[in-house]
């Protein structure tokens, strides 16, 4: 399949309760970026994290598999430092070849989960 | 009314919880693709599922026909196989006419549904 | 100010369940197509809704002022008919002038309300 | 890294409950615009709401630094005037560099939270 998709992208919400009602994996709360590269090179994404009152960390680097998915979690990053629980930030992907970026969020501070999801934004 | 839309989606997000909490159709944990084909001709589309860890999967192929909408049941995919639960996949919609995807999940594996919904990522 | 937006949308998720545990206007469940026309001229915008197995219904009217938003309930539309409850639909908007549409469903039929949201998919 | 985004963004949904059934500030229903600005100056961003019922307020003004992103509240907005409760409305940002704005609501009119996202339209 011929690659599809676009080299930079951002999500400008991005956020992380500490709190969750769940100790199943699935059920806690967490932000992910699903990246998809349906293309026939794997993808080298660096990713830089935004705050509103310091300077920007990264860049986190990830693999993508060419012709695989990876439903990336912002809670796993730790390279070079853990992202900050309850705290407003926003991310941008830079990869060296096309790639998908759609944003999700399962929130269960409370005993019921809550889900967001849109299309991240791209450019180039 | 002239066609609209693109030939090519993506939707980067996929996962099928195994659980719910109901057993009506409608409350059922599922993943949606609602497709829309306003043309004149029916759209023959190719769906491409892809995964963290193995090959893609398909195509699956399903007929969009003219003037009408498909709310297409990823859970109920079974040619060429089965959509695994608990699973991350990713999908790809290649299409002979203009349609339109938007993504939608009903996730009831708590006791009350979650919803999310998002415009698919178009090209070409 | 300028006009911005687009004059062809498209919603291809459509749904109103006929359950609701409210009966409070605000919480009952809806489907709501939000459209924002910024410019100094009304638009005329002509809806059209496409369903799984039979032929399309329209136009539904609406007029959205000059340097208003409208956000239209699908459930309240009933010229040339109300759209059934329980039934996948699509929609397509046509505007004389540009105009921007979101789209948002409340989900009550449960005891917690649920919300989804997307950018609509815009052309021409 | 080079700035990303547009100029112009449009939300067309916007509605703040007056009701919450929390007082922890990170659970009150609240409408945010998650603006990002990854470039090298800072944003000035004027915010118009537009009504049904009523001519456009605003300008709303906010800077966002560079290499800043900003989660503004719209319940936050007083300057000139705050936004009325449970009432429909829209907006329109207007920046003098490039940003990207995302639209999240957090809804706990009851007692569990409901969550949407979506990318807002761009354009210029």
């Amino acid at each position: 399949m011929d690659a599809i998709g676009r080299k930079r992208w951002s999500i400008a919400e991005g956020y992380i309760p500490s709190q969750s009602s769940f100790s199943d994996r699935a059920l806690i709360s967490h932000e992910t970026a699903c990246i998809l590269n349906v293309g026939q090179r794997d993808a080298h994404v660096a990713i830089t994290i935004f705050f509103a009152d310091r300077d920007p960390v990264g860049p986190y680097r990830v693999t993508v598999l060419a012709r695989r998915t990876l439903h990336l979690r912002f809670n796993d990053l730790d390279d070079p430092q853990p992202i900050p629980r309850d705290t407003d930030y926003a991310s941008v992907f830079e990869s060296d070849v096309p790639i998908i970026v759609q944003h999700t969020r399962l929130d269960s501070r409370c005993a019921e989960v809550s889900l967001l999801s849109t299309i991240a934004y791209a450019e180039a």
